[in-house]
C-alpha cells in the first residue's frame, strides 16, 4: 500500500514536502512560533526527528527502531516560522506517508501531536513546577496538563475508555483474539486506549473500528499513549486518532490509569507482567480501597497457561486477597466486554457519588514510588524487601522493581554488563517468593515470551539473602 | 464474533425482538403505516422475509442462500402498526445481529432499507407509470425515484463515486488486490458502490474504510445496490452504509451506470463478462459518443490472463476501436486510483459543461433493449444476429444475450433441461465470433471461474447457422 | 433597510436575477423539472407570481395586497429548466430582496417554498385522492402530505410548538405584549407557529428570537402557515424560517391544530373570534374528550375587556362547561408561558400513552364540516340552527358559520350586495344567543376591531326566526 | 421581561442558585479548581462580585453602576470546589437572569467568562511576564493570551470582524442608525465586535442579528470586549455571545485593533474622539504605512456636524494627509457596509501576501506609549508637546493625552480638584491647535455630548505655553 516514487537502491522511496499542520498548533503567538522553530534547532532536534520518523512510517511492521532510521538516513524535519503560523518542513520523508504528493491527513495530525508534545513538555512544563504543590501532586498535575494540552480530556462523556495492555509481538491466535475483544467492546460503545504500537495495541482498535462502523458510531476515540523511548520501536498504528507523547514511562503509566475507566490485559512478555504489578501495587494501597477499577486478564484458549501462572504467582506473593482486584476470562470476547461494561457502570456511579471527574481519575492515589523511575543498580536491588508481612502495596512496588531489575540483568545491555562485572544481584527476599519468580520467568522463556541472548537456558542473575 | 444466547442443536442461536426503525420510515401517515403492515401480510411477505434474513446475517460467508433459510426455519418478520409510527417485529432472528438484546444499529438501518424499498416499489411505483413518458424514459424515471426515495442521491457533492464489479467468489490474491485498490481509491477521497456481497464487492469497501480513517474523512459512502434474486446469495457485507434493493437485474445495472462516475472491473466469472458487455453496449451507442465514462479492468499479476482473453475477444467481435472505452491495468492499485481520479475529473468537467447533475447521469442513453430482461429460449437465441457489420451497440447487445443464453444452457437448471429436450441452440453468427466465444468460455473453465455440472469437459450447447 | 439601485419615479427599485434555489428542489428528475417549468407557463402562473411577490417583499408593512402588485407591475417569475436542476428567473423583482445583486438567502428559501407547494399541490396531490380513504381521512392525509413535503414535520422532537393566533393589525400595546409572550415562550424552549404575517403573527416570533439567542438555542423553528388568499395581504415576516402554503383556509386551520401542541390567542378582530369557535367546535366533539389541548386567551391590561366579552358570549351560547377548554390570562406573559409549558407536558404524556406521533395530532377528530368551506348564502344561513339543546360541537360549528355570514353581510362586498338585494339573513336561533352575538359585534365596533363601511352605526344584517 | 419571584420593597427580586458553568471551565485540575475557589475568597472577590452582577443584569438600562449594586445589596458570588469541577454559588442574584429557577444559558456563559478572565489574568498572566520579551511585545503577548484563553481567536475564518465604536448614550436617531448599519453589515456576512454596552455598542449587534437570521447564517459572533472599570456602567447587552474582560483600558483598545479587520466609529462623546486619536496615532506610525485598515466615521443626517468638526480638527492638527486614513459617510448604511467590505477585502489580500494570521493583526506596530496608561497630572500635562513639526504619530499620541487630561480637568473628580488646587494645566502647544481643541469641546457641549458640572458655560482648564 505504498504509492511512493522512485526508490533508491537499499533505501526506501522518499519525499520532501512543506506541510501545514492539521488538527492543532493553529492559534500561536509570534513568540510561540519562534519557540517551536527554536526547538527544531536545539537539543530537541534529535528527539523530534526520531519521533516524527516513527509517525511517518506509521503502520510499518518492524521491531527494530534503528532499522527505520537506517532506511531514511537523510530524513530531516524543521519547523518553519511564518507570522501566520508554522509550516513543518520534511526532507526525504518516507513516501508511504503521502498520496500524490499530499501528506495523509491522519499522519499530519500525528506529526502535529509529536511537535506539540515535545515542545510543550520542554517549554511549558517547567513553569508548572513552580507551583507550591507536593511532589506527587505536581507530577500528577503535569500528567493532567500534558493530556489536556493534547485535547485528549473530554468533558461530558460517560465513562467508556478501555485501556488495553499486552505484548506488541504476540502469536497470530492472540492477535486475532485481541481483535475479537475490541470488536465486542466496540459493539457496546466503548473507546480504546493503548500504547499505540502493533500486536495487542493494534488488534483491539481494529476490532473496535469495525464494530463502531456497524453501530454507526461516530466520534470514536482511538487513543495512543506513548513515550520517546517506545514510539520508534512501536510506531503508532494507523487507526490511532489521538496521540500523546508522555515524557517518560512513569507518566505514561499514570496517564493510562488516570484516563482509563478499566483495563484489559492481554498476554505479553515480562513488560506486561510488570504493568500488572504496577497497577496492583496502586490498587492495593489502603487509600484506594473502595475505588472501583475493573481489571480483566484475558486471552484465547492457547494462552490460558500464561494467566494461570501469573495468578499463581500473585496469590503466593501478595496473598489470595489480591485476586479480588482482577478477573481472568479465557477465550470469551463477549464475556470480557460484558464484564467490562458492568465494571465501568460501577466506576460511573462511584464518580457521580464522589463528584469526581469522568475524564480523569483524581481520587486514585498514585504514590510517589510509582511515579519515580527505578534504576536497577546492584545497590538499588539490594535495597528491595521481598518479604511477606510488609504492607502489600509496598511489597508490590518492590516486586515490580525486582522484576524490572531481573529483566535488565537478563537481557538489557547495561544490566548484563553489570552482572558480568559485579556478579548476581543480592536480593533480600523470602525464598518462596523468589522461587515463584524463578518459575514464572522460566515459563515465559518456555512460551517464547522472553528473548534470552543466544537462546541459552535460563540462569538466575540474582541470589537471595536470607536475613 | 457472535454473542448469541443458547443455541438449538443443528440450528443457529436466535433472538426475538421488537425494533424501532432507524434511519428512515419515521414520518409516516396512519394510512401509510397501514399499507406497510398490509405488505407484511400479503404476497410480499415471502420476499420481505428472505431479504430481511439476508440482512440479519450480514457478514456471514455462505454461497448458498437456502442454507441460511434452513438455519433459521422459524424466522419471521412482521411490521406492526402504531399511530406514532411502525415497529418491526422479529421472531427467531439470527442472534449475531444483536448485542445484549439490542439490534446492531447498522443492521437496523439495512432492515429499514429492505422494508422501505420492497414496499415503495410495490405500492408507489405503480402510480408513476401513469405519467405520459416514453417506455425507456419511464424506466429511467423509476430507477431515479427508487434511488431518491432511498436517499442515496446527494446534491452538492463532487463526482467521486466508483462502482466496483467483479466476482463474489475470487481467489485470496484477487481479494487482497481489491482491498489494495479500495485503499488507494479511499486515500484519494473516493466513495465506493458495489453489488454489496462478498469478494470483489467487499474488498474495495474494506480497503477504502481504512484509507478514509487515515485521511480522517467522514461522511463516507459505501453503497450497496442489490436485487431480491441476489441479496440472499450475496448478503450485504457489514460495511455497506447505504443499501438499496432494486426490483430487477436491469434496474440494478442501470442504477450502477447512472450513479457511478467511473467503473472498475475486477476478475470474476461469466457474470462479470456479461456486465462488461452490458456497459460497452451502452458506451458504443452513437448518442453516447463524447460522454466520458472511465472504465478500468484490473487485477493482480496472477489474473493478467483473464483480462488479456477478454480484451482479445472484445477486439475480435467489436473491432479494435472498442478498446478506446476501457483501460487494462495489471497489478498496480495506485495507478488504477490515479487513472480513475483523472477520468472522474473529465466526468466532472463534462457535467459542468452540459449542466447535467452530478448525482445522476441523465445524459447517458440507455436503450430499451438494455432495460428489458432477456429470456434465453431457443426462439430468442435463434433471433440473435452475431454478425460483423452490424451497428456495434446492437451487436454488443446481442452478444450479451448470447452470453447469457450460453451460460444458461451450460449451467442453469432451466437452460440445461431445454437443451436436453430440444438440442443445442441455433445461433446465427459469424464463425470467428463464435469460435472466440468458445475459447473464452474454455478459458473460464480452466481458471475455475465457471462451475460445470460434474466437472466434465466443456461441450458447446449451441451450433452456428451459416446463413 | 433597502440597498436597491436606481428607482423609477412612482415605482419601487427593481432587480432582475437568475437564482439557484436554496433549501429544497435540489434532487429532481428531468421529468419533474419539465413539470415545474410547465407550471410557470400554465394557469398556475398568476398564483405563482402573486405569492412570489409577497415573499420578495417580505417584511414590508402594507395592508393592501394590490398596492404591492401595483408597485412592481413588470415583475415576473419563470422556472427555467436545466438538466442539472432548475433556476428561478426573476424579472423586475423588488430590490429589497437583494444585497449587492445577491438574493437574501432566507428569501430564496421562502421563494423555493412557494414554488414547491404550489406545484406539489397542483400535480402530486391529485394522485393522492385516488386512495380508498374516507373523505375526511383523505383531506387529513392531504394536509399531512403537504406538510411532510415541505419538510416541516420533524420526528424525535419533544412537543414544543406553540401556535399563536390574533389580529394582524393590532395596537402598539398589544403588539408589544405579543413580543413579551413570545420572549417568555422562547426562554422556555418553545418554538412558534403563526399565520406568518405582521401583528400578532410577528410579535411572538420576534420575542422568541431574542429569547432563543439568550438561551443559545439553535435549530429554532419559526413556522409560517399561509394560503394563497392570505399571503399577499400578510406577507411573511422576515423571521419565518419554514413556510408552507396550504391550498385553502380549511387546510390551513387543520394544519395549525394538527401540528401545534398548544394555541395562544391574542386579541384580534372577528376573524380571531371565528378561529376560537373553530377550535372549540373541534374540542367539544365527544370523540375528542380526554385529548389535552392547551388553549390560552391572553392580552395586555388594555385588552382585558375583549376576552371578557368573548368569554361571556361563549358561556351563554355553549354553556359554562365550555370554559373548561380555555384559560384567560391577562397581562402576565410569564404566567402564559408557564401555563403553556404545563399544558404541553400533558400533551406529551398523552401522546406517549396513546403511542401517537409528536409531530402530528392524529388522534384529534376534525369532522368533515370543519374541513369543508362555508359559503354564506341566504339559503345556507337559513339552514343554521342556533338553538340551545343541540350537541355542542354542532352548535359551535353553526355559530362559526353564522359568524362568518354576519361578517360577510356587514363588510364583505358580496355579502353586503346580497343583503341589499334580498334583505337581511333569516337565522333560526334562540333570541338570547342572537342578542349576545349582537352585543359582541357592537363591542368589536367600539374597540375599532371591525371596519364598517363609512364608519356608520352598526345595523344588524339578520333577523331571528322564532320557530 | 422579568419573571422574578416576590420582590422586596425598594429592592429588586432576587434568587439564590448553584450553577454548573456552561461553555468553559470544564477541564480543570484539582489544583486549578482550588485556585479559582481561592480567588473568590481573596482580594479579587470585590472585582468578581461587581463584574458578575453586571452580567446578571445584562440588558438592564442604567447609566449608574452604583445603582445596580444598591439594588442587590446582599448579592454574593462564591466559586465552590468539587473534585469534578466547579460550581458557581449565587446568593440573592437578580431574578431577571433566571427562568423558572434556571439561569439563562447565555448569562451563564457570560458569568463563566467573568470568572475565567479575572482568574486567568490574576494567576496565569504573571508567569507570562517571565519570558524574555521586549516590554511592548510582552504586552501584546498578554493581549493575545487573554483572547486565546477566552477562545475568541478562531483560525480558518476569512476576515469579517467589524469593530464598532461610539457613544453608549446617544439619541434615538443615532441608535436607529447604528442598527441600520449593523443590518447592512450582517447582510454581507460580517460579524460585530463592540465594547458590549448599550447605545452604539448594542445597535449594530441587534441589526446584524436580524440580517444574519435572514441570511440563514449560523456561527455568528457578537464579541464584547470590556474591562472591569467599564463593565458595570456598560453591562453586556443580551446579544453578546463572546465576552472577554481585559485587565485595563489600554489592553482593551489593543484587543480591538488586533482582532478587528475594520473599525466603524459612530457619534459619541469625548471618549469616542479619544478613541479616534488612539487609532490614528497608531496608523500614522511610519512602520504601519502600507498596512490597510479600513476606518469609517458615520452617522445619520442629524449627526453630520459631529464628524465635520472632528475632520476639521484632525486636518488642522495633523495635516490634510491624515484624512487618507479614514472615510466619512453620512446617512447611508448600505454605502458604509459596502465600503467596509471593500476595505476588508484589502486586509485579506494583505494578510495573505504577508502570511500574517487572519485572527490577530501581528504586523501592526502598537508603540509602547499607546500601551501604557496616562495619568493626567500637572506635570504630565506640562510634558506634552502639541507642536506642528513633530512626527505625526507622536503628536497624535500627545494630543490623545491632552484630550484625556482636559476631559479629566473638566469633569473627573480627581482632575477638577487638581485644577482647583493648582490652577489650570500648562500645555506646551501651538496656539492654533489649542484653539481648535477649544472649539471642538465647545461643540460637544452644544450637542449635549459632554456633561459639565452644573451645566455652566465651558471655561478652559488649561493655558498655552508659548515657548
Amino acid at each position: 500500500m505504498n504509492d511512493a516514487g522512485t526508490g533508491v537502491a537499499g533505501r526506501k522511496a522518499a519525499v520532501s514536502a512543506r506541510i501545514s499542520p492539521a488538527g492543532g498548533l493553529d492559534i500561536l503567538s509570534r513568540h510561540e512560533v519562534a519557540r517551536l522553530r527554536g526547538a527544531s534547532d536545539s537539543g530537541l532536534h534529535g528527539l523530534l526527528r526520531r519521533c516524527a520518523l516513527a509517525v511517518l512510517t506509521s503502520g510499518t511492521i518492524s521491531d527494530d527502531p534503528r532499522a527505520i532510521l537506517e532506511q531514511y538516513p537523510d530524513f530531516d524535519i524543521q519547523v518553519q516560522q511564518q507570522d501566520r503560523g508554522i509550516k513543518i518542513e520534511l526532507t526525504n520523508a518516507p513516501a508511504q506517508a503521502f498520496v500524490d504528493g499530499q501528506i495523509i491527513r491522519g499522519i499530519n495530525e500525528l506529526l502535529v501531536a509529536v511537535v506539540r508534545d515535545i515542545v510543550y513538555v520542554s517549554t511549558q512544563l517547567k513553569q508548572i513546577g513552580s507551583d507550591d504543590l507536593e511532589p506527587s501532586d505536581a507530577l500528577t498535575q503535569a500528567v493532567f496538563e500534558i493530556l489536556r494540552n493534547a485535547r485528549i480530556l473530554k468533558p461530558h462523556i460517560d465513562p467508556n475508555l478501555v485501556v488495553c495492555w499486552g505484548g506488541h509481538s504476540i502469536s497470530r491466535d492472540e492477535y486475532e483474539y485481541t481483535k475479537a475483544v475490541g470488536y465486542q467492546l466496540g459493539l457496546r460503545g466503548m473507546d480504546i486506549c493503548t500504547g499505540c504500537g502493533p500486536g495487542a495495541m493494534k488488534g483491539p482498535m481494529k476490532g473496535a473500528t469495525i464494530a463502531h462502523a456497524k453501530q454507526r458510531r461516530r466520534n470514536n476515540r482511538y487513543i495512543g499513549v506513548t513515550e520517546p523511548g517506545i514510539i520508534a520501536a512501536e510506531s503508532p498504528n494507523p487507526i490511532v486518532n489521538q496521540l500523546v507523547i508522555m515524557p517518560d514511562i512513569e507518566k505514561r503509566l499514570e496517564a493510562f490509569v488516570r484516563m482509563g475507566h478499566g483495563i484489559i490485559v492481554f498476554p505479553g512478555g515480562v513488560g506486561t507482567a510488570e504493568e500488572i504489578l504496577y497497577l496492583l501495587g496502586i490498587l492495593l494501597h489502603p487509600e484506594n480501597a473502595g475505588i472501583p477499577f475493573p481489571l480483566i486478564l484475558t486471552g484465547p484458549k492457547q494462552s490460558a497457561a500464561y494467566f494461570e501462572q501469573i495468578d499463581k504467582f500473585l496469590r503466593l506473593a501478595l496473598g489470595d486477597a489480591v485476586a479480588a482486584h482482577y478477573q481472568i476470562i479465557v477465550d470469551d470476547p463477549a464475556a470480557v466486554a460484558k464484564a467490562m461494561a458492568k465494571g465501568i457502570e460501577k466506576v460511573r456511579n462511584n464518580r457521580l457519588d464522589t463528584k469526581d471527574a469522568f475524564f480523569f481519575n483524581w481520587a486514585l492515589r498514585v504514590p510517589l514510588e510509582f511515579q519515580s523511575p527505578f534504576a536497577p543498580t546492584h545497590e538499588a536491588m539490594r535495597g528491595l524487601q521481598l518479604h511477606h508481612g510488609r504492607p502489600l502495596h509496598e511489597l508490590a512496588a518492590d516486586l515490580r522493581r525486582a522484576f524490572s531489575g531481573i529483566v535488565a540483568g537478563n537481557v538489557k545491555e547495561e544490566g548484563v554488563q553489570a552482572i558480568e562485572k559485579n556478579g548476581p544481584f543480592d536480593i533480600d527476599g523470602d525464598r518462596d517468593i523468589m522461587q515463584a519468580l524463578d518459575k514464572l520467568l522460566q515459563a515465559f522463556v518456555a512460551q517464547h515470551r522472553m528473548k534470552l541472548p543466544g537462546g541459552t537456558a535460563y540462569v538466575p542473575c540474582y541470589r537471595v539473602i536470607t536475613s
